[in-house]
C-alpha cells in the first residue's frame, strides 16, 4: 500500500502516538530506524511498518508494508532528521515479577537516563525492572532510542512501590538502597536475591521508600566528587552485584 | 549595579556567549544556577554574576554583583525555566598532561555523555582528560550541567590524538582501547600508567587511533546485549581500573 496524503486517517492516528496519553489509550507506540524496527519485529510486537517509498527493509518481513512519502515520515517522526522507516508496535500488558535480580526505579525522571539504565540492566542480568507509577513513560521516543532496543528484551512493570516492596521482603528479596555517607561498599556485599532501589536525579529515593531498605550501598569514589550520574551509578552497582557471577 | 534593559551592551555580549565560536573568541562561558556558580567561584574562574533583583547568593562573594530582571536572565539562559543566577566565567588556557591516569575521548559527540564522563572521571581519579580536536565544546551548557561542576576540578585539554598518542607511548603510558569481541576482560588487567581511549557513540574510535592501542579491554556482559552507553562503559572501565587502588 502507498499513502501520500498527510490527511490520511491512519497517518493522523500514528502521528498522534507522539502523545503519551494517546499511546496508553491506543496501546501502541512508535519506533524509528531499522535497528529498533528489527528488534521490535524479533520481539513479536510490530504491527505496522511505514517505509519511505523506494527504500527496502534490511531484513525479510512477511507482512504488508505501508509505503509513504518523506513528508509523512517527517510528520510522524520525533527527530529533526527523520528516519526512512517507522514501526508501529503494541504495548505489552503489565507482566509479573520474575527472577532474583530486580531493579526498582523510584521516579527516575530523565528519559535518556531511563533508557541507558534499561540497556545496562540487560547487560548485567537484571530479571525484572519495576517502575514507580509516576515514572517517565518507557515508550517515550528518547527512552526507546537510549535503550538501543534492549527494552524489548527486558521484563518491565509499573507498580506502587509502597505496596510492592513489603511483598518483596516477604518473598525473601533483600531490598538494597544507596547512601553515600553511611552505606556499605558495594564491593563487600554479596547477595543472591535482591531488589536494588534507585531514585530521582534531583531528590533521590522518597523517604517512605528508603525506610523499607534492608541495606544501603555506596560506590567508593574520590572525596571531591559527591555523586555520579544516576544511570552510571545504577550500572556500576548492577555490574558489581553481578561481578562474581559471570566469570 | 542594576541593569533592566535588554539592549544593554554587556547583556547583549553575555547573551551571545550561547554561541560556541563567540565563547572561544571572548574566552568566556556561562554557568547557570547556584551550585555551578559556587563551583566556578571556588575554582577562581568567575568574572561576573547576574542575579535576579531581590535575590541573594547562597555564599559570600566579595566582588560586585550585577542585578538584573527576569527578562534579562531569560534572554541569556539556555533553559526553559531560567535560573535566578547566571555566572560569567573565563575559559582556562589549554593545560599540560599530568598524572598517570589519562582518559582520551575521540569525538564523543553527545554533550550529556561528555558531561557525565567528566563527572565520573573525577570520581575515579583520572588525572587528565584529552579531547580530540573535533570533540564537542565542553563549555556547552548541556555538558556543564551534566558535569555537576566537576569540570572545574578536572585537568582538560584538546589535542590532535594522532600526534599525542605516540608521544604518550614514548613516555610509558599503556594505550588502552576497547574491543567487545577480542578484548581482555578489564577485571584481569592491572596497569598503573595508562591512557584509556573511548570513541564516538555511533562509529567508535577511528581506525588510525585504534592502530595505536597497545591492548583492548572489554566489559563482561549478557550475550544478548551488544554494548553499553559510552558514558556507562567509560565509567565502568575507569571504576575497574581504579578498583584495587582505593581500598
Amino acid at each position: 500500500m502507498l499513502i501520500t496524503s498527510l490527511e490520511n486517517k491512519k497517518i493522523k492516528k500514528y502521528a498522534s502516538l507522539k502523545n503519551n496519553k494517546i499511546r496508553k489509550k491506543e496501546g501502541l507506540f512508535l519506533v524509528e530506524g531499522m535497528h529498533l524496527l528489527k528488534e521490535a519485529y524479533d520481539s513479536g510486537i510490530l504491527v505496522d511498518i511505514l517505509l519511505l517509498d523506494g527504500e527496502e527493509l534490511s531484513f525479510s518481513y512477511p507482512g504488508e508494508i505501508t509505503y509513504v512519502t518523506g513528508d509523512i515520515l517527517k510528520k510522524i517522526s520525533n527527530l529533526t532528521n527523520y528516519s526512512s522507516v517507522i514501526g508501529v508496535c503494541k504495548i505489552k500488558k503489565n507482566s509479573e515479577i520474575m527472577g532474583n535480580h530486580l531493579l526498582i526505579l523510584d521516579d527516575v525522571g530523565d528519559p535518556g537516563n531511563v533508557g541507558t539504565i534499561i540497556r545496562s540492566s540487560k547487560a548485567f542480568d537484571v530479571d525484572t525492572i519495576i517502575f514507580s507509577t509516576n515514572s517517565v513513560d518507557i515508550y517515550n521516543d528518547k527512552v526507546l532510542r537510549s535503550t538501543q532496543g534492549m527494552l524489548f528484551h527486558m521484563n518491565i512493570l509499573y507498580a506502587d512501590l509502597e505496596i510492592v516492596l513489603p511483598e518483596l521482603k516477604e518473598k525473601g528479596y533483600e531490598i538494597l538502597g544507596t547512601d553515600v555517607h553511611h552505606g556499605e561498599d558495594v564491593r563487600d556485599v554479596k547477595v543472591d536475591k535482591y531488589a536494588l532501589v534507585m531514585g530521582n536525579e534531583g531528590h533521590g529515593v522518597r523517604e517512605s521508600i528508603k525506610a523499607l531498605c534492608d541495606k544501603n550501598l555506596y560506590i567508593k569514589m574520590n572525596k571531591d566528587c559527591e555523586s555520579l550520574n544516576v544511570a552510571v551509578a545504577t550500572s556500576i552497582l548492577l555490574y558489581e552485584l553481578n561481578r562474581g557471577k559471570n566469570e
